[in-house]
């Protein structure tokens, strides 16, 4: 088993996932690790441009990447970057290693949660929202989703700018609010639905934490169990 | 330029290097950012053990990382290990792309500081020290290393190993007891000389930060040098 990340979109989410993933596995030693290949492919181009038709295409430089994780060995693929995902199908189509989905992690872990029938609330990009990632991929498993507001979503998005920039305190405080917002709108949780923004809301405040839904470290748990379930080892198998 | 990782060893150790290569690299979005591609080797034999001849020799796995790095197009390479670097010569007789020497970052960081002639603590493991990789090349470059004692150096092995547990707490009393004492025997600063040490002694207090030399910081400072170098862009040089 070999964990693939095509990954660099951006940068420190990529960080933030495989930390995830370590932290997720139950390990004594560096030898009880999963494997990993990783792209950090910061030259792919901008995808909420692109989705917004305002950008080059993204899909030529995630698939180089996505063959060079192939050629390393990788058995199993995650792509810590959520807006990436409108372009899941297509990657999938040209690779036969299984590529996790981000929102079907964060469904299936809702599920697990007995969430069914609730409405989510949603931080994510323009281009995440603007394509109905997680709309019409949640709906499909019985739940809603609300986004903030036009203004609410530009603030969203000026804060993402911020984190991929460095700047991640001024990033908490608004999506700190943005968040809230969308509780006081009668989300029971908000999903930080770009791989930016749990960087910026670690630093959360006690109220705000528990309402919080981390994608990242959802499916860094699904590929942690996938790719020990390849494994002949049952004590190693995560809960 | 693509920056190739040889990591895994260990896999939190890869992550913190990632992140300050990604701190040190001068950004406002994605595509300012340095490429990497990175193996999170896990499964390379213990260094130590291979060291102290109580183990499997790691350098079979070390290569065959290696060689996926130079195949996915890494144009520089750094090893997040100390104790890999005893096999340092040996990697680099095995390709042209040239692998960075975190001794060598630590040892241009000195003397860009003027701090030629002064004893340097250093807190590694029992392999690195045995192997004498910072004594020789640091001697080589006019610097002076002082180690714990053995009952100390028995509490770093055991600090280290907590750390890859995931016990970081436990590890960081240790650690600054232990760096403590080196500054008592005269070390003005003490380098953090395996990649677990930085991640335990991040939260390390106030009197003793300033003693504190991050090896993994100078390597990734280097690696980001190193990378915008052979860019024709000035503006994004690091000074």
């Amino acid at each position: 088993m070999m964990l693939g990340v095509l990954g660099g979109m951006g940068p420190m989410a990529t960080v933030d996932f495989m930390g995830k993933v370590i932290r997720n596995t139950p390990a004594a030693c560096d030898q009880d690790h999963i494997e990993m290949v990783v792209c950090s492919a910061t030259s792919v181009p901008d995808r909420t441009a692109a989705i917004l038709d305002q950008g080059r295409d993204p899909l030529p430089a995630m698939l180089d990447a996505l063959k060079r994780l192939e050629r390393s060995g990788a058995t199993c693929i995650a792509i810590p970057c959520n807006t990436a995902h409108h372009w899941h199908g297509e990657l999938q189509a040209r690779t036969h290693v299984p590529i996790l989905h981000i929102v079907d992690a964060l469904a299936d872990a809702l599920a697990e949660r007995g969430l069914k029938g609730t409405t989510i609330g949603v931080l994510a990009t323009d281009g995440t929202v603007r394509a109905g990632i997680y709309q019409r991929r949640l709906a499909k498993r019985g739940f809603a989703c609300a986004m903030p507001d036009a203004a609410g979503q530009a603030e969203v998005m000026r804060a993402i700018r911020l984190v991929k920039a460095g700047d991640v305190g001024a990033a908490t405080t608004i999506l700190s609010r943005e968040a809230a917002t969308l509780v006081t709108k009668g989300c029971s949780q908000v999903a930080m639905a770009c791989t930016e923004i749990p960087l910026a809301l670690a630093a959360a405040d006690g109220e705000l934490k528990p309402r919080l839904l981390d994608p990242t470290d959802m499916l860094a748990r699904a590929c942690v169990r996938s790719c020990l379930a390849t494994l002949d080892k049952p004590e190693r198998r995560v809960a």
